[in-house]
């Protein structure tokens, strides 16, 4: 498995290992009933601390992209999206229009950008 | 000034202000050259912390939404859009994409949801 952590971004490193999970799943790294390394299998591979990764998989869990089995470990599980899901994908686009706005970025730039990130992924 | 603050929310309360001031910023409550309240008066307007409204300016200070003036404190003073800005929006956009795709949330979904969140606000 391939994580890349930055130690000098100024992103929460449990935030970083969160999103390189999803970005697993979405490119199809990740599969649906794969398992993850064990938390301390992980910690060491990266360097960083257990309860970082712990944390990582927690909030991962909580927002219903990992499932913990209590004999494999955190396993993949990707629930489908839900109303509660959709709703906290339109708050993030919600104040990223705010911020666009305040910017003076336009709507058509933010269509733009969101074209270019699914080709530049190849979805 | 009309700041709302959830306090059941799991959004921290510091990130609840920023998002607040954004959010007045964008839709012209606040121009720009206006100052702000002073810490403490925030703070015991909303009944928070002082810290917290404290974190709240540095961050929108660090973000170039913000700036302060040793005598008349936290004034509105929105930097255009740079280089930096826009990557930051695009970082933004290209991890909600991540999730989208990972729960099956179509790109032409991503697209309606921002039009539908400009003409919520008008914009």
């Amino acid at each position: 498995m391939l994580i890349e952590i930055d130690f000098n971004s100024d992103e929460a490193l449990y935030l970083q290992l969160r999103n390189q999970i999803i970005l697993g799943i979405a490119t199809n790294t990740f599969h649906e009933g794969d398992v993850l390394p064990s938390v301390r299998t992980l910690a060491d591979e990266i360097g960083i601390n257990m309860h970082t990764v712990n944390k990582a998989y927690s909030v991962l869990r909580s927002e219903g992209y990992v499932k913990v089995d209590r004999r494999r470990g955190a396993v993949i599980s990707v629930s489908e999206a839900k109303e509660e899901h959709l709703r906290q994908i339109r708050n993030i686009l919600s104040s990223t229009v705010l911020e666009a706005v305040c910017r003076n970025v336009s709507k058509e730039e933010l269509h733009k950008m969101i074209d270019d990130i699914y080709k530049e992924y190849g979805f």
